[in-house]
């Protein structure tokens, strides 16, 4: 499996391009944490311009956090011309499973377009494999029974490679199954990590990267960045934020390799 | 009266949602103080969603700072679901008086909804109370002769707690008033600390708590937050910025004891 | 020529309002770099009220970076306001040339509008000056050759005061160009640092000032508040971008004069 040392090196040395279709809250964020990686973001939500836009790019970035009736369209129309391009489409549906209209554009995203990758939390994951969880703005109420049930079901029923985030991070094609543990507790008070690990991984995907690889490499380095952070100079989410920033940049190789915490890939049981 | 450490012990516990319709300079910030805080925030804007969304939250925040003529329908259908479900509505009039089309939208959302609370500046609450201030962008142009009269008059006009922030901050619901005076200059140097805290009092006064104690603890809670953030690492309004937000989070019950000044509570004068 | 360091003081004693239609991403930044400066921001995109906002502010800032059909209109009524009332329009051509609904957009607003500052890196003044550049995201995919002429050729083609920034930030106005070495690399790794110069741009060129100068000011200072926050506090570019907003509200007198680096003005070769 490829280290995210070596990923992040091949980053810096040819920027993947990542087009960001994503929610208002986390615009910013998402373009400083992919300069900080060393690519390069791009936000377009225009119907006029997306298509181009997405057809360019080398990942393209889906999320549903602030949807409108425009902005489906609009996925919908970059969404295809990634796919016609062979672009890695990577979905992130937030809060799916808080309204009605979240569920329906999830379904209609994932039914109209090949996605690649599916980044969720516990919830939004298990809403989407079809299992009961209740959800209020962009968490389930309670733990997730079944959680990693719940992946697996959710990336054999879409084909396409789930990542859940949580305690410990689950990476699943449905038929095999890594767990990462990285990550610090301090990322559930800073809004939009999860949504900028989307397109962490959308850059990581890029240029025709083995996926399942490029994913869990994506994932680790992420949480060991964010461990790194925590461990210096951070006081609470604010600057936490902001050196988490920092650290995306200059994490080192030597503690990537110590921190690094990727198990084994392994086959998932027959249900 | 309840204490801030009080009502910041209550949100830690079970964290309120506070669904926030608010502009897009202030969405990331505004998350992430509600999460530092320890409150959540959702963000929702589209009329297919926003029913169900406030409909679920344990606040409403309505901000007009970049109103469309799209976020008001969607404002005024958010804003019915909350009412009738008995949710707390917060009313943030960013830059009324500055164009008549933020004049003409914030009468109607106060004559269609039922309106808990009105946070604004010294400039917007004048307005409201049919005062003739001059606002270019979001401030006025002079010092407001007579504020806290203007607070009393909006407080009666729309039967709704008003909350008027600048060096001295006012609570006043027409008949009783409130002064607290925490806070740092420094905040006028970050845009959204007003819209912020608007967000927070819809934090505290979620799940039923008494409206009026509820507001003077989150204004003053906040001030604290920004007194404890400004004398410690600090440098300008960048790391001013961050700290505030750690210090959201993190600031002891001995500093709020110790900084945390809330008037007594008096009758106002009849006029 | 006017210094850095009394434009700032003319600022600080009667900030100007910057009314600014922006992408979604650097709308925070925008009006936090603003407000740090001393100066006052205002965001209107709203077709129903940016006349009205452009008309009382004292500079507009166009930016084209996540444009919608709506704000391109909204964007033409502002523009055609702050024509009439003589206030100076700045336009920043975000990604002009990646796809032809930004190449289409930016002709109609130079063509429809008054534009007085044009700001962009390389790639998008060279795509305004007619020259073939393949533009991936926001950024040129190769260094463009003949940078300097074609900002000269921008300026003479749409008479308006071109800025374009890079390495060495050029300032033209077809007739007569000045060089400024300020800024740090640390800028290309924050999103918005081009985008709130524009603005910044506005402040300074705002009530009057004499175009060139007040330019030549602002990207000098602008360039100056990175450099001092560079070789401060800074870890990466997490806590650079925090410290750049400390440093365009902080940074000295004696620092301004002895890092300012604008070279004299001379003719341009007539081509």
């Amino acid at each position: 499996m490829i280290s995210p040392s070596e990923m992040r090196k091949r980053i810096t040395e040819t920027p993947p391009l990542v087009h960001n279709m994503t929610n208002v809250v986390v615009t910013n964020f998402t373009a400083n944490g992919l300069y900080a990686l060393g690519a390069k973001p791009v936000m377009a939500n225009a119907i006029e311009e997306v298509a181009e836009m997405a057809g360019h790019a080398d990942a393209l970035s889906l999320n549903i956090g602030t949807l409108t009736s425009e902005q489906i369209e609009a996925m919908l129309t970059a969404g295809k011309a990634a796919n016609k391009a062979g672009t890695p489409v990577i979905f992130d549906p937030v809060g799916v499973g808080a309204t009605s209209f979240r569920d329906q554009t999830a379904k209609r995203l994932l039914a109209e377009l090949d996605v690649d990758v599916i980044r969720g939390n516990e919830g939004e994951i298990a809403r989407l494999a079809g299992i009961a969880v209740t959800v209020r703005g962009v968490d389930s109420e309670e733990p997730v029974e079944n959680a990693e049930e719940a992946a697996i079901q959710t990336a054999r029923t879409f084909s396409a490679l789930t990542v859940m985030t949580g305690e410990t991070d689950i990476v699943t094609d449905g038929e095999t199954i890594v767990y990462i543990n990285n990550g610090h507790a301090l990322q559930s008070s800073v809004t939009g990590t999860g949504c900028l690990l989307s397109s962490v991984i959308g850059a990581f995907a890029a240029r025709g990267e083995q996926l399942f690889d490029a994913a869990c490499a994506a994932v680790s380095y992420y949480g060991c960045a964010a461990e790194k952070a925590a461990a210096d100079k951070t006081i609470g989410p604010g600057t936490f934020q902001v050196r988490f920033l920092d650290e995306l940049a200059l994490i080192s190789d030597d503690d990537l390799s110590r921190l690094c915490d990727i198990s084994e890939r392994k086959q998932v049981q027959q249900s």
